[in-house]
């Protein structure tokens, strides 16, 4: 499992890095950033999975989030994956919530999708034995979080997948998407009309269905431009139904932009370095 | 003095805006961004104006610097200018470093310079007197700061006008630009060949002839990629040399990049809050 460095840069007491691999899940170059916090030359960390949104890479919350300094003081590493394999001869849509940028974390069984979609795949295992086996942290110390399209990921991932994650939270998930327009169009291109197949990628159907033995953290702005295609009224029922332990917060003021993520950031950081330490 | 609204997010319990403005001094439209902290609801705040770097707009600190927590906390406003005029009709110049994105805070007395690069008179007097009539920030209470050129902006500013500028900060200055290839170019471009004119923009000199009333507080990274054109041990000697109050960091492990500025922003922001306060 071979990688190359693209960037690394003192950030806090750590290191921001930003590198690239041969993925064979997908069959592409993929891109992904690392950040170690300064107890990572001393030993193994935890580690935070950061799923972003649609039309980003693995750029945007790394440069956005302002995690950093969190993740240095808690002691907990953070891993910012691309959203899509990129590239020519990687299928794609004009539509900027299809395709590359908008992968949704499925491994799609349709064509054009299926030769290198598979990003469910590449960010439930090939990325964290890759990153596991090369920096020092703890594959036995995950959580998982994300932002829109990326809570989505973090959310249904860590309910399939709770032994591998051990923590998750989400901002602004999409967490309804079988009946939403971020959703349908998405899920029939990647996995077919058969609404069954979608049932393992929506949030609240996991939820409802079978939760997850943690604590869940979601945040949500309450003046989010996409509150009808994010539907979080669907999940907190869910939860709250199922007496899921944790905390769904409604955000006064915030909107649905990385400000908003900015602004929670450090209690997202905290509450996994809590979990996971 | 008008000026749109670009867009408005809530950011911690503040506000971050964009706006645009038809300026005089330059003679174009002028992007610049505020944040707000909680505390402006309730009255007139202290001020800090950040001047960026070679190739900024008035994005980059205000996406990548992470300011606005601390400025939130410290209950202290944040504007971000732009770095020059620009646009269809202005000078412009192939070299990153040379006209749009490099207007070096000077007002230009050379063509084809003159009729728009007037970045000193914008900064100085124009924008903060737009600012300080529509926001609720005290004109009595403003700070400078700066990142490499806005380092050098900020210093040249604040000693010029200590009456106007009440604390000054610098992250990895441009610190004596008569003598490299990071002044000389663009100073004798703005304001012609005569050195004598380039005295008033270069920090080292005016630390040497004038100094500052308060204390002066520089970052710098040891591992800068840029240090043989910043300078900073000419600006460091002139300040011990003079006895200067403040402090000058020699950061270990930090280059020139935003990771950088983001590590000790909050050090700076809190600096002026509490000079400013």
């Amino acid at each position: 499992m071979e990688f190359e460095t693209l960037s690394e840069n003192r950030s806090f007491h750590g290191m921001q890095g930003v590198y690239r691999h041969r993925s064979q899940a997908t069959g592409t170059d993929m891109t992904f950033a690392v950040y170690l916090p300064e107890a990572a030359q001393y030993g193994k960390v935890p580690v935070l999975w950061y799923l972003s949104g649609l039309t980003c890479t693995h750029e945007n919350a790394m440069t956005k989030a302002a995690a950093q300094q969190w993740c240095d003081e808690a002691g907990i590493a953070m891993v910012f994956p691309d959203t899509s394999p990129r590239g020519e001869g990687v299928a794609n849509d004009e539509a900027y919530d299809l395709g590359q940028g908008a992968g949704f974390y499925v491994n799609a069984t349709q064509d054009p999708w299926k030769p290198h979609f598979q990003m469910w795949q590449y960010v439930v295992h090939e990325l964290p034995e890759l990153v596991c086996h090369n920096f020092a942290v703890d594959e036995d110390a995950m959580g998982i979080t994300g932002h829109s399209m990326g809570g989505h990921g973090a959310l249904t991932i860590a309910m399939t997948h709770p032994e591998r994650f051990r923590s998750v939270s989400a901002f602004a998930p999409i967490s309804n998407p079988s009946d939403s327009d971020w959703g349908r169009k998405q899920l029939t291109a990647y996995l077919g009309e058969d609404r069954d197949s979608w049932r393992a990628h929506d949030a609240s159907i996991l939820m409802a269905e079978r939760g997850y033995p943690g604590e869940v953290l979601i945040d949500q702005g309450a003046s989010d431009q996409f509150l009808d295609l994010l539907k979080p009224e669907t999940l907190a029922e869910a939860m709250m139904k199922r007496r899921q332990p944790g905390q769904f917060r409604m955000q006064p003021g915030f909107d649905h932009s990385y400000w908003f993520v900015q602004s929670f950031i450090a209690d997202h950081v905290f509450w996994h370095a809590e979990r996971l330490g």
